[in-house]
């Protein structure tokens, strides 16, 4: 049995839940709790010594990273829906769109999301409560990013993730101007992977993404809001809370 | 004809490189020149808009990043060498060592590369020529770095980046002690995409690489080097400059 370790359907966590629904694979959907730490609790540190979700175990084997665990439900479970392109130049194409999201894309609406949530999440901890917190994160990075949004995040740092931000829609929006799906032809990771960091965009950064400014953009997220896996993903949120804790 | 553009076997360009003599590939060779900001120029935006090296070119079709062209080789071109794991697990296991040296390991050894060569590499140009130089490079993360460069970095920038190397090479160091390639049983991608990274730290980071300190990483680097492909790869830039500059 696949077990998959998320917060839920959002951001990197929304990467292989989508996939699976997807493909339709029988997976155990387990949901940790953030606000309380539950990834840098040992029991899961015990799964991913990084303490961090997504994570996947198939038959005691780990997988981690998400845009990884997208892949190998691929090459591991070729179901009748294939999310990968069968050509080279193809699967070329996807991966520098997967490769953007993870290396730029997701990092710039993260840290706004952090600095806008995070710190009201971790309010109701003493100081001395979420230090002990903070020193159970296995990744020093990771303990300076919760750190920086319980204190605020210094406001140049703020600027220049809302100019990534803008110049990312850009991007997305004119590249899709011309395309269906990001890679030509075909839905693919690629398109699931940025739909996991640009669905909710239209509410949360509605100054830049709007049917005026980014037309095609909104039109893409929802024509994969429309898709039967991603309402049935997130019509279990709500009946399941996606799955036990542990 | 397969068309490959790099900066010579170093950092990113090394990636593809040696894949490409590992594989046996025959491949037209173009080494641009990074002090002369060719990559920046016009007829090479045409091929990568972006001005990065390396990038391929197979039949008209460009593939850009140098992981992705690693990928695309092993996808397009099924050579008696195989450099990535047949299994769907080996594979996840390959693809988080090279995502690793994409977000973290590379980036701060090139950072400290940077701030000891790259100033003194355009020394030689006015202010004004520089500047110049650095409106042609479309990505705007790559005009800051060449002007901090020029600059001088922060302190505290590169206080940062050395904590990061020593992590790094210490990771490195840990995992080989237990394995003789960086996935277990077979030499990839992950050995390709961290040794591009992490050859010639013996010299250039000495006080952290050296046999004492990191025996199992130092082992790894000899037993790369020693390999026909790569040997090769290095007798031809001494011979042939790795080819034409266009």
């Amino acid at each position: 049995m696949l077990k998959l370790y998320t917060f839920g359907p959002a951001a990197n966590s929304m990467k292989p839940l989508l996939t699976v629904f997807e493909k339709g694979l029988d997976v155990e959907k387990n949901r940790l709790d953030p606000s309380k730490f539950e990834h840098h609790t040992d029991w899961f540190k015990a799964i991913n010594p990084r303490g961090q979700v997504p994570a996947l175990v198939d038959d005691g084997k780990v997988i981690t990273e998400s845009t990884v665990i997208c892949e190998y439900l691929e090459d591991e479970y070729p179901t009748e829906v294939v999310l990968r392109p069968a050509d080279s130049y193809g699967r070329a194409q996807m991966r520098v769109w997967t490769k953007w999201v993870d290396e730029y894309f997701c990092w710039c609406v993260s840290t706004i999301g952090w600095h806008r949530y995070i710190g009201k999440m971790v309010a109701g901890y003493s100081d001395a409560e979420f230090e002990e917190k903070v020193k159970a994160i296995p990744v020093v990075e990771q303990q300076v990013k919760w750190r920086r949004a319980r204190e605020g995040f210094p406001q140049d740092i703020l600027n220049e993730e809302m100019r990534k931000i803008a110049y990312s829609v850009r991007k997305l929006d004119d590249h899709l101007a011309d395309h269906e799906w990001l890679v030509p032809g075909q839905y693919t990771l690629a398109d699931i992977c940025n739909f996991a960091i640009a669905n909710g965009m239209q509410f949360g950064f509605a100054e830049l993404v709007n049917k005026e400014a980014t037309p095609h953009l909104v039109r893409w997220i929802e024509q994969i809001n429309a898709r039967p896996a991603v309402k049935a993903m997130f019509e279990q949120v709500e009946l399941e809370k996606l799955g036990p804790r542990k």
